[in-house]
């Protein structure tokens, strides 16, 4: 059996919401340690990988490993449904069919139950090695949000630079060209609002901003964003999850040569 | 000659989105006792009756009984025109064909005529008897208007359940299925939070979402709403108007069988 | 060589949302002087003045007269990128074929530079002469834009007609007739929401509600409008941009007379 109560509610629409549109149907699998779920997008380019432990539960109650396959969009349609301030908790009997959210609004006035069919998903789980990036840059997440968005108007990709003095955000298309440059700055009055930039090498790599913009849907989870870059390796993009865990999306960088030979 | 001056025209103007969507074209029935009106949706399905008393004008002239056709398209948008702060005033002529809306801006400063033709429309008005029902529910009209809305995203038609504990709002669809339940609820610090259930036995009715949904337009018009059913009655879902009248929505219940066996 | 560097950038940002629909393409002239731009809508219709001074700059170097081609939607998107509290600089070299519009973040932690191919635009400058015109209204400019906005709904052409009491506008449509007289009042809190009528001789002029949606695309820029009109002259429809300049909109009436006929 499994039941799992997070005050939070509003936590888990905000998850739903990030990942949706990347990811149709994805398995959530359940253990003592977590809530957690790994899936590639639909084209096979980008891995969100999310997990929340089960300390940041009020109550976690899973007695036997699950895999529960679940369609995100139909989940993502029944979470709206809960109130931002709503107590949420998941249910499911062990090798049953269908899997149970509870909503409780805070004065226990109202109380909801959306039940879902669950599916059978053929996923394998890639083991992601832990890896020393050559460059990691953490900066405010609506910071980069607004760039990765405003870029997408004039170009298709996006190069990351990454150098001690901070990072560059570089396009060109039909309109003409962007560079966007955030300085290293940690005098800031909230720590919240810091660019910075830890370097062991310079590393410039060239990413699809549509996936960009897609993880940037992540936003509303964290106040920063943690993008980790080494040469020839996917980039990671991550969203922690207060106390509970992080969204992490992966995406490897495209090979500029075709582009320069292109342009 | 009709002269009626509402000081707080905001009012029409939300009567009148409360009710555009449900029906195209219609008598407003003007008498010594009041502005009102009676229609059937164009799908002949439900009924929607609207009364402003002649006590909540500021003045009431209506010299003799008229009734004027109007189309609720075209006179919702004349009537956005109208600000919220607005006096509006209603103005015809005996046996004219044209309806004036008069628009005057708090201050004086702006002054607007809106010249609308009426129409003949045939109608017959129904005589609605007033009948003891067996669960009256007085809850929160923005509470009603969200459960409607949040059901609708699983399933197209909703059971509601009235006892003594509470009202419960069920639906199911392809994506899966849904009960919210609402207590019984009268200690709470603004009499219009209350959820209150009047009950006499209990009663479990069947709605289209789509009619529920388009009622819920009328939830600017007041905090609560109250919905009345009797078991093979008409639902009636009640907004007051603050000191002039109310709007109330009447839906036939739906033939339960039918869902079973196709269920 | 050309630099301009304006503090307050969303300055630009709203001349280019206040044009950028009503005109495609368009050179702006830069000399000793400021920042300007002539131009007419795709259609012929209307005529676009906008000008910045250079004292409004904080910093303005421009060596010889520059014509700059630009496509405004292009740009439009570009300034898109620039915070509302960036300053914006504008660059270009003599004989370049680039401009650079360059965004400072208020604490210099983000620098940004959007570089933009220039076209080549025939055009040819009107010379317009100065008029006395018969009446000149000002008013509150989100009352015209709203004033404009609300007779579109029902007719396609507004009639204004200006004198000494005030000044109405009004149109006609299938739907009906419409009239919003604003009376001249100069005893408000605050000047800005003045309606003030300088009449020679009363005016009575009809113009494509169409254009005047189009020029109140400006209000953003300024709390008022001015409006001036002379029989068989074209209008000017005249945003004042703080201590800097102005856009004026110039339209031609229509001839009434066909409308009368058809109607």
């Amino acid at each position: 059996m499994l039941e799992l109560r997070l005050l939070q509610g509003s936590l888990l629409k905000k998850v739903l919401e990030a990942i949706k549109d990347l990811v149709t149907d994805a398995n959530f699998d359940c253990s003592a340690t977590g809530f957690s779920l790994q899936a590639m997008d639909s084209s096979h380019v980008a891995l969100v990988a999310l997990l929340l432990r089960s300390e940041g539960f009020e109550h976690y109650r899973c007695d036997r490993n699950l895999s529960m396959g679940m369609n995100l969009n139909n989940m993502a349609k029944m979470l709206k449904c809960a109130g931002n301030d709503d107590i949420i908790t998941i249910k499911a009997d062990d090798g049953g069919d269908t899997v149970t959210f509870m909503f409780e609004s805070p004065n226990q006035d109202k109380i909801s139950d959306f039940e879902m069919k669950l599916m059978d998903i053929d996923s394998e789980h890639l083991g992601i090695p832990e890896t020393e990036y050559e460059a990691i840059i953490r900066m405010p997440s609506q910071e980069f949000a607004r760039i990765c968005r405003d870029l997408s108007s004039i170009g298709d990709t996006v190069v990351i630079s990454a150098s001690k003095e901070g990072v560059k955000f570089s396009t060109k298309g039909d309109v003409g060209s962007a560079n966007v440059v955030c300085r290293q700055n940690t005098s800031v009055d909230k720590p919240e609002d810091a660019t910075v930039i830890q370097i062991q090498q310079p590393v410039s790599l060239t990413f699809a901003l549509r996936y960009m913009n897609s993880f940037t849907k992540a936003t509303p989870l964290s106040n920063t964003v943690t993008i980790s870059m080494s040469n020839e390796l996917p980039v990671v993009v991550e969203y922690k999850i207060a106390e509970m865990g992080y969204i992490r999306f992966y995406l490897a960088p495209k090979i500029e040569e075709d582009d320069e030979v292109n342009s």
